[in-house]
């Protein structure tokens, strides 16, 4: 392959699987067959209504340069505020970073927090990019097997040593489980204690079904936060996130952001600052992953799966098929082939137990998810 | 600052000074005054109208989820015919990666090609995120200072040693000049012969004003072109360009992007497959550059500026000022302050040399132009 040396080391990342079922999926469906999908992550909902009104007012006026590399001020002090209403925190909109999406976010930290060869862990199972983006920053992921009993959420007790950083996720992908207050404050207090940088991935915020999640920012002030308009306010390819962090960083994100993304995309930017005004269609699609989350918990048990991790929030229901195959790539493949439902198998978020594991979404309409579920339960071939 | 180690060393990068001119050039218009703008390296002009036209429909339609990593078929097929269009290259549209702009994929690039340590060249004066985005990869930047008689581009015979890779822009910013094509291929050969990745800068084609540029695909199908929508297709906020990459880098492209990005913007890429249709409107903007250009080479001799780069190509003038001065940051002052007019010192381009130097932008419309010139010629206080 040409020279010596062609492509990098940190380039050797992984390929997502959940794409290829995505692409077998796209197949059958090319080739005549109707499919249940139950792989994507993402809202079948677009953009809110007013947002995308707003947005189609300002591409007729032109405009749409750059806008300065923190991000809209407008949009900086809507994010803001989304603390106050969500937790009652009293945010320093200068605090807000906006960024390419959750993606960008987790490149600008990284970069401004961690150096080449860095240890920074995450919980297994966890989002693959948490590793794959660490690795192309020549930076040293570190998996935390977590256990079903603990939620799948790491323990202050299962923290390895000589970490620089810790990825939390709640609520968590693909699990779905959420941190409680306590537990949250105990692992910031170890991550403080040992002098731990902790980024708290909470980008499915809003999307919970029992007690809201708890910020990072209610038990530590001194942490990153990261956000997104991808799924509670559900754009996903508009690319839109943020960050939080704290006051003596911003400047260091300014000068990274101007430097490697000079801005978020100013159209969706504004997208995003009118989808803050729109909880009414929001809090609708809240209500139907409700009531789809309710036909999962009932309906996977009895098509054969009992062993699902507690749903709290997200759009996920995360199943221990351990005892039914070692081969969940193959299980994924038999379930769209002869079931007609794409699901993903759960090696994209844990590479080895994964084989054992499927990640089930319920992102899509009620309708789709009954159908997926009778599908499920007709089959029965586990 | 919080403990032993709270930021990254790779996190430090230079501010832009540009930015800081933009600042004082926005008080000084919140004051009441009237600023002419040539500090800004964006067009005047929005997103060309059938773009915006396009994408108003698809926004009303919903939609708008991920598109697929390397981006929409239709944008890489489009992006694929403008090299045949433009430089008579049959190109194989797969090598062509959508990004969230140029600057997204000068992440992917350098991380693709180069691992932490590795060195990478870029001519002096240049484009300062080069070396900031290189910094924050743990890359390590090497400056090679170019000279105004080779046209302020890199000569073969001064590549420095022990280069990974090199980086080379034609039209250039902030000279404008463009590298022929014998120079150009001198260049790939030196790269190829010395195992020397090279990267092409080629966000300005489109902006040429008297032989067109080169494309570095034209001497070397091996090699790593960057493109953009910002300058010739007026779309700068969009956030949207592309790489081009040798057929067995794809891949490694395709798993970068789904992590690092998951995608472009979507609503930008929507818009960006309909700007390539809008020719005529682009050509349109072309002439104000072109008329703006003949200004700027009569009007800024005549008010004291003669040492200028020859302004091939993008939309900026360089100008040698060492002879009036060796503080351009306190000349730029002067000039905001005094001539109202903003412009850009030379030191974000050349950390040593710019001291010296000033860069003009006639990207805005022709009476600015007219007004601009019109007040250093008054001014004459240099």
């Amino acid at each position: 392959m040409g020279g010596a040396r062609d492509l990098s080391d940190r380039s050797r990342v992984d390929p997502f699987i959940v794409m290829d079922v995505m692409e077998r999926a796209r197949a059958a469906e090319a080739a005549g067959r109707h499919v249940i999908h139950m792989e994507v992550g993402q809202p079948g909902t677009p953009a809110p209504a007013i947002a995308r009104a707003a947005l189609a007012r300002e591409i007729d006026k032109g405009g749409l340069g750059y806008t300065v590399a923190l991000g809209l001020p407008g949009l900086r002090s809507g994010i803001a505020r989304l603390y106050s209403d969500w937790y009652g925190i009293d945010l320093n909109p200068d605090r807000v970073v906006v960024t390419a999406g959750a993606s960008g976010a987790f490149v600008l930290a990284f970069t401004a927090l961690f150096d080449a060869g860095d240890r920074v862990g995450l919980g297994l199972p966890g989002y693959p990019s948490y590793r794959h983006i660490l690795h192309a920053l020549s930076l040293d992921a570190v998996g935390i097997e977590t256990r079903a009993e603990d939620r799948y959420q790491p323990a202050p007790t299962s923290i390895p040593e000589k970490l620089d950083g810790l990825i939390l996720a709640s609520p968590s992908n693909p699990a779905g489980t959420i941190l409680d207050r306590d537990g949250l404050a105990a692992l910031a207090q170890t991550c403080r204690a040992r002098g731990i940088s902790l980024i708290s991935d909470e980008i499915y915020h809003g999307l919970h079904y029992g007690d809201r999640a708890v910020s990072a920012l209610e038990v530590d002030d001194d942490v990153t936060v990261i956000g997104s308009f991808s799924k509670y306010f559900s754009m996903t390819g508009w690319r839109i996130g943020w960050a939080v962090v704290p006051e003596r960083h911003i400047r260091t994100y300014e000068r990274l952001a101007q430097n490697m993304f000079i801005c978020a995309p100013h159209a969706s930017q504004i997208a995003a600052l009118h989808a803050l005004d729109a909880r009414d269609e929001l809090e609708a699609n809240v209500e139907t992953y409700r009531a789809n989350r309710a036909r999962m918990i009932e309906g996977l048990p009895k098509a054969g799966l009992t062993r699902l991790a507690p749903p709290d929030g997200a759009f996920y229901v995360y199943a221990d098929v351990s005892d039914l195959t070692q081969d969940s790539l193959a299980l994924s493949g038999r379930l769209l082939d002869e079931a007609g439902v794409a699901v993903t198998p759960g090696l994209d978020f844990d590479p080895t137990r994964g084989s054992g594991t499927l990640r089930f979404s319920y992102a899509r309409s009620t309708a789709d998810i009954e159908e997926g579920l009778a599908r499920l339960a007709a089959w029965g071939g586990w």
